[in-house]
């Protein structure tokens, strides 16, 4: 069995083929940055955010979630600084009209790293190194800032410019006090939300990688300000492992290494034991899901990187096939949102601490902010996998995110009986699982395309089971094949689903 | 026991009180037409559609899913005929500036329906009938038309116009092949999709039910085009009743009648067996998620009504508060769409019949078009209630839509071992279930606060549960408690919400 590096042409391939991510409308040539989810993208991106909120909203008592509009009142931007600051900067060729990101060409180019450099900076490196069109080698213009909201208007009147979200993060802080009212919510608390948000990138790329319309789940976690480092969740995490990267040892050009979230705290490697939770928790949950851990790392912000609102960020990353990159943000945005949004709207968002009798403004200690699909892509990247044995793709999904749990095949599609029977069985799983029902072709090849688009478990109905009323369930994973009664097959496919071996559920009949 | 007709505008206090809706950023004064879901609005639109998708995706063979982006290629809107015809017809005030829709004015003054009314005689009828601002009285411009298209521009160059989209079915119909190649689908099969869609309407109104932005639960259901009648599922629904109110009896001035299905068809009420078959289904889902049946009524778009595209309409109407409206439409769509995108797009969207051996071009035979939100209304109408005995009102949502299921409350608040032992059945219950932990103020103010919101069932924890493991169940419809033992509570619980009695899962111990 061997794993192969796909790379993300490949992926994108794949994902076509099999149902799961099309360029959107295809037929008309499709349109940079946007994409469709297929009848097995759909599934596997919505188990993927209710695996998230199950686990970050509805099994914790101090986080809610909230689902707020894609266009909003405009000066929740101008009050955030995307109005003004959320820019990329892009110069013209004056031959042939290509546009490019100033920092990128530079980057290609004399190999430094550009995070926050000036427009006036870029302007010069432009200039001074002769950078030309990449394209016909012409001469490019002078370097501008280009927003990257997509801007709409809003009513009949022309002018009433409003936005599409470049992040949900600030409808979480409008209605702030709104949600902390109705909920009841004291510190430390958090805000969790999912949905779509847009950004006019100038050159998507990377398939699902860098997209202009993209899913967020985001989580802004709020606490004391004079009780910043009180984690009172740190013990559940403290002997966790992962791989670390902190600022200084980039800057000592130190390889990342593999630390405890214990010795992170006590050698003041991440400063807060919120942070320092939230990157665990979130790192775990990738994990508990079936990701291979040693594909990830935590990466510390340099200074020049750090977004104009926060105090530290740390970044989970993924090793993609074009390398290292940003999966999570998670930052500490101080109380920078909610004083801008205090002094924009004049609305008072602050709190009253019993304690001390006084107004408080909560500080966002940790906002971790995930792509929806940047996760999809590590999921399939960790699943995927080619079977030499089978001579086929299996994708080991983890059977909480696989788009169908469970096949239903009767091993002949001629004969009305077993058909019937098969379809009974079918009529009472789909009640429970997703699940697909399948008679064309042999049985070989019903395996095969169940293992290629992650079916958990497929169950057989054959002559056999007309007689005494048993099914065979074969094992994605292992092809192991079991042998139960109709009447316990609930019962066995929980548990095989729970994470029991399959062959201790029932009497093993081969592998195949 | 009693149940108060609330308005619009009550509902919508209600909503932003208890953390459903509040007005999309609403410190900034909000902006019309969008709107923010809170901690329990999210849950509730959440179950909704995952009703929906298990209902009429995951459950069937003959249905898939998929998840198309908002932003797509804007030749999609050309074909489909929004970029032209997707249009209102607007007059602006000469004095004040005021907007109006030209058919608004004329159906409020004249009293007559304008459906379908073109342009010219929109004008015809404000000019003779003399009609005014009404703001302030001055005189109105000449009508014109209008797109309801949000538009704005991808990518840095200024003019790449590309559309927010109006619905979700365009999406459908651009991936059609794809989609069907796939996930090997054939015919009768339909392709479904949730998602956001936005119209720039002129007047949003009535809270949620004329929004800007919403979300839409659409569902293509493609049939062969010579076996258009041959519905296999018809029998599910012959005996299903309903109220039926067809064009030929709005000529006549009749009121609605109670009608089968069998007897729609057989007076050929309905034109085909899965137009009516659909309308049944999308009637019984709404029911058999608590929605009362005597708020619903099917009725059929009279011939100016029908909208380019459409053979025939029907709508599944729910009586609000404003009157009947239209909950969901139902069109015969006909191959329109996808013969469009084929000729815009150039590429071969038939599929072809293998009893035949030639192509052919699948009907919409019905597109049952849902959206979210009107749903979300329906069912708080339909669970709202006022409970004079309690003084306090019940929010009777079916269980499988209530924000959250079972609340969890330790008797005393200042016990730490009755705390402690409530939070382990918290713990192991949240595990399963959306619950809420709750400790602050007396037992009867979180009983009403938890009735308030919808929660089906509470769990008290007391003295006597540290002596003999035993605690309080208590239904939120009925007030009933009974006793039962910790290790029995799953079973208990998960019984109750299928729909069992509470008074025969354990021992009674009144009503309160």
């Amino acid at each position: 069995m061997e794993k192969p590096k796909l790379t993300i042409d490949e992926m994108a391939v794949f994902c076509k083929r099999k149902g799961f991510v099309y360029p959107s409308a295809e037929i008309y040539g499709g349109i940079a940055g946007f994409y469709d989810f297929g009848h097995l993208g759909v599934e596997l991106k919505n188990n993927i955010k209710k695996e998230w909120w199950k686990t970050f909203v509805q099994q914790r008592d101090d986080v809610v979630g909230i689902d707020g509009s894609i266009i909003t009142n405009p000066n929740v931007w101008k009050a955030s600084g995307h109005v003004d600051g959320f820019t990329d900067v892009i110069v013209d060729c004056k031959k042939c009209g290509s546009r490019f990101r100033g920092d990128t060409l530079i980057e290609d180019k004399l190999k430094i790293p550009t995070a926050g450099m000036p427009l006036d900076e870029i302007a010069e490196k432009l200039k001074g190194h002769r950078i030309k069109c990449q394209k016909c080698g012409s001469e490019l213009s002078e370097p501008k800032k280009f927003n990257l909201m997509f801007s709409t208007n809003v009513g009949p009147v022309q002018g009433s410019v409003a936005y599409l979200r470049p992040e949900t993060a600030q409808i979480i802080f409008a209605d702030f006090k709104l949600v902390q009212e109705n909920a009841r919510l004291k510190l430390p608390f958090g805000i969790a939300q999912i949905g779509k948000s847009f950004r006019n990138e100038i050159s998507p790329r990377e398939f699902l990688f860098r997209m202009r319309e993209f899913e967020q789940m985001e989580l802004e976690y709020f606490v004391h300000p004079e009780k910043q480092d009180e984690c009172i969740f740190i013990e559940e995490v403290s002997d966790y492992e992962l791989n670390v990267l902190s600022a200084e040892m980039q800057k000592n050009k130190k390889n990342m290494g593999k630390l405890t979230i214990r010795q992170c705290l006590s050698k003041k490697i991440i400063r807060t034991k919120w942070h320092a939770y939230w990157l665990a928790s979130m790192h775990k949950w990738f994990v508990e899901l079936g990701a291979n851990p040693e594909h990830f790392r935590i990466r510390q912000h340099v200074k020049d990187e750090l977004s104009h609102y926060a105090l530290d960020t740390w970044d989970l990353e993924y090793e993609f096939p074009f390398g290292w990159r940003e999966l999570q943000g998670l930052s500490n945005r101080t109380d920078f949102d909610l004083k801008q949004h205090m002094e924009h709207s004049k609305a008072d968002l602050s709190l009253f601490d019993e304690e001390s009798k006084k107004k408080i403004l909560p500080h966002v200690i940790c906002e971790p902010s995930q792509g929806v699909e940047r996760a999809f892509l590590v999921f399939l990247f960790d699943a995927y996998s080619y079977d030499k044995a089978r001579e086929n793709v299996v994708l080991r999904l983890h059977p909480k995110l696989a788009p169908v749990k469970i096949g239903i095949f009767p091993l002949v599609s001629n004969k009305a009986d077993v058909v019937k029977k098969a379809r009974g069985v079918y009529d009472e799983l789909k009640q429970r699982w997703a699940c697909t029902f399948d008679l064309s072709g042999s049985i070989g090849r019903r395996y095969a395309r169940a293992d290629e688009t992650g079916i958990y478990a497929t169950v057989t109905i054959d002559f056999e089971s007309l007689e005494d009323d048993s099914v065979t369930i074969r094992s994605r994973d292992t092809t192991e094949q079991i042998r139960v009664k109709i009447s316990e097959l609930k019962d066995v496919l929980t548990k095989f689903m729970e994470g029991e071996k399959l062959g201790k559920l029932g009497k093993s009949v081969g592998v195949k």
